[in-house]
């Protein structure tokens, strides 16, 4: 579906931002990864901490780069070139399996705090993280039923746009907030009386925590920069142009 | 300066939402002045406990409510019939009383480490926290010297506003996931043991928590609706005719 003039309308900034958050989310995975798998004695599904382990990475892949790289980053802003259905179909594609894999680590925890009997549910991290979770699961339902299924009518569509780019994002940054408060709980579970002396396992997990953040700062800049908006291709403006003329108003000019 | 269309076009959303912003603004502060004030026993400037209790308190007045009121939500949404100047220099103000309510939490608790010889700048609340405080000058700095000192060019702020929107909006989101850092880091040094038993101690901090989630989300949305925008009066119309005559591009429509 390529043609030169929406090739070339590619910022020159883009390439260089979309390059510089990759590098930052495969950071914090690989981090996350280190951190549980040799700091924390790394993984298995048998009850011990080392299930427990498994909860961190699965969010981080997850809920925090899997959905930030589907959110809008790979799919509305990077591949210009493609049908917008094609786009969309990504889009809800790579929020499914960061939807699976978030469930997976939800799982993990759970089933770690049964076989273990400890308490669930009474922490700040576990209220605002399964907030966090289930409000990503409507939004997934929600986004697909109003821009995939064929019900979705151009007026559901306009309105619900801009309330689905605004929750994805409030979403994002609340992802990545739940990610810090959760590497907060675990290093105070098992390094408090030497986390003043900044042992090396506490530097790593401080680490983690402002590569988080500097990922969701770029992916949330690249989200919402006008000028990196993916370009309408011809076929689409025709529509556009059409659909305006229907509504007399403004159209969506994403999803 | 008011004349009855910009008058009319305040959306009817917009006082509800504003409404119940400042609620749960309201709410949240209450809530950490009950917290620090009843469970952890009070303030005072004495190099003890009470000292740190001051530092919870001023940031989530400072860096949270003042911030989010200050930032756009009163200033350029819900002043709709003041001049642009008015309301620059208001939301200056705003955030000037902000920063150094913030800088009064932050001298309490380095002053409460020092006279306790605690060790400071080791936690991810304290990476975290500082950086946040240190952006928060920078930016207000940024926009003072570009938007209200006359050495400002239109272009200059045309090219500054999306940059000083996004990173304000950021850094008001950055600091409710700190104050989420610093609740979590409060209640497992105070009640780490009793925390799984739901102590009314622990389920006020997580209802603080969650309460500063939804201010920031009402602010974000109320600042982020196109359709809340402060509508521009005549005379800025003009000018910015005139502007885009002279640029032939788009002009901004916020400060």
């Amino acid at each position: 579906m390529a043609d030169s003039p929406v090739e070339q309308s590619c910022p020159s900034q883009l390439p260089w931002l979309v390059g510089g958050s990759q590098v930052f989310g495969l950071a914090c995975v690989v981090l996350t990864g280190v951190w549980m798998g040799h700091y924390q004695g790394g993984y298995a599904w048998d009850g011990t901490a080392r299930e427990f382990n498994i909860h961190p990475l699965c969010m981080v892949i997850g809920l925090v780069f899997l959905y930030g790289d589907g959110a809008a980053l790979l799919v509305f802003r990077v591949f210009r070139n493609e049908t917008k259905r094609v786009t969309k179909i990504l889009h809800g594609v790579i929020h499914l399996f960061s939807l699976i894999i978030t469930i997976v680590g939800l799982v993990a925890v759970f089933d770690y705090h049964a076989k273990n009997r400890f308490t669930d549910m009474y922490s700040l991290h576990s209220w605002c993280g399964m907030l966090n979770c289930v409000l990503f699961c409507i939004q997934w339902v929600m986004g697909l039923t109003v821009f995939l299924f064929p019900g979705g009518t151009p007026m559901l569509r306009k309105w619900y746009l801009p309330l689905h780019l605004f929750f994805g994002l409030t979403l994002f940054a609340f992802s990545i907030a739940n990610c810090l408060l959760g590497i907060k709980e675990k290093l105070l579970f098992s390094i408090m009386s030497t986390y003043s002396k900044f042992p090396p396992e506490g530097v790593l997990a401080n680490v983690l925590g402002l590569l988080l953040v500097v990922f969701g700062v770029l992916v949330g800049y690249i989200v919402t920069r006008k000028e990196f908006r993916r370009p309408r291709h011809p076929e689409e403006e025709a529509l556009s142009m059409h659909f305006k003329t229907l509504t007399e108003g403004e159209t969506p000019n994403t999803p």
